[in-house]
């Protein structure tokens, strides 16, 4: 069977967001080369992480990481990410509104699950069959999953900035040891991954 | 002229010491293996950075960091540390509350400073010629070094732990970009040094 991981950009503060997320603004009032421009101006040199970070067989998401419609479905999303979203496979998108699946191109499904996150993760496991289950955002979602104890294995790339306000990782969650796994650093980045401590 | 560097280690949520700090617990409600194990277990693997902590010409600490007496000195009190320090030079202590001078053992002498941070640097300055100043913590106090932008170099000494509540690197600091100046993974720790990018 497959783990369970996450990979979350932060700052050096640890926000993986500013405030104010907003359509025309997917991560709020920070400039987002800050948390992302690893993956955009040094994608080469960093192409394994990147490439780990959608190969699952299912994904769980907020509902803000899928966009930024709040309360009720009044109005057509269908994600951040175009036409032929990065998943290509099922994504659980937590919501406390009902919403038929959208099927986008390139096997990519939005699902969205009303029940919580057992309930999530419960439809992810028989989706993903042996491979993986990414939860994918954002640091509140993260934060749930690793603090009912349901996440294997935390990647952190961590940036060289400090944003001050947000959405913040390791918040609500109980105190405890984890055990660092790995760590690189590249020339925007400093990768570290994460696994929780089982059994304490 | 030497640079103004801090180390200072924190938790992966970016905490120097938990709730509650007080004589018998000087990093509060925690257990401080959890922090601060990398430099007794591992103290081999970790013999440059532990060195280069006290490789100062002039030392500034914040009270909480000296001692455990709040308010007025009404008791006698000289430092966590016995009677050999292990600064060997000039400590600078912010207070509200003025104190002669303390003469210990090894050569530390601990100052007692009641007109803030610029003026601690100042005389820090004078002391340590063309020696490095250090900041020795605690995080509060670093913090404000930072937002003054004091502050040439940060080593943060990153232990897998979640502590969830504490005094918090960062906290306070204005949003700016850093740069990565080292990553270095031991065993028990991950050593990061920042440099904040100045005329931003």
């Amino acid at each position: 069977m497959g783990i369970v991981f996450s990979d979350i950009t932060v700052s050096a503060d640890g926000f993986a967001t500013g405030m104010n997320q907003r359509e025309d603004a997917p991560f709020g009032d920070i400039d987002e080369t800050w948390l992302h421009g690893w993956m955009f101006e040094t994608a080469d040199e960093n192409r394994a992480e990147i490439d780990a970070i959608v190969d699952s067989g299912a994904t769980i998401m907020g509902r803000n990481m899928f966009g930024p419609v709040r309360g009720e479905w009044d109005r057509p999303w269908t994600g951040w990410w175009g036409p032929d979203p990065p998943y290509h496979n099922a994504v659980f998108v937590l919501t406390h509104h009902p919403h038929e699946p959208i099927r986008m191109e390139g096997g990519t499904t939005f699902h969205f699950v009303t029940e919580g996150i057992t309930a999530a993760f419960e439809r992810a496991r028989a989706e993903a069959g042996d491979r993986d289950i990414s939860i994918a955002g954002g640091a509140r979602t993260v934060n749930q999953f690793l603090a009912a104890g349901l996440l294997d294995e935390l990647r952190l790339h961590v940036t060289p900035s400090i944003l001050g306000a947000g959405e913040r990782i390791f918040d609500g969650v109980p105190p405890q040891q984890l055990e660092r796994v790995s760590v690189r650093a590249a020339s925007l980045v400093t990768h570290i991954t994460y696994r929780p401590v089982r059994g304490r």
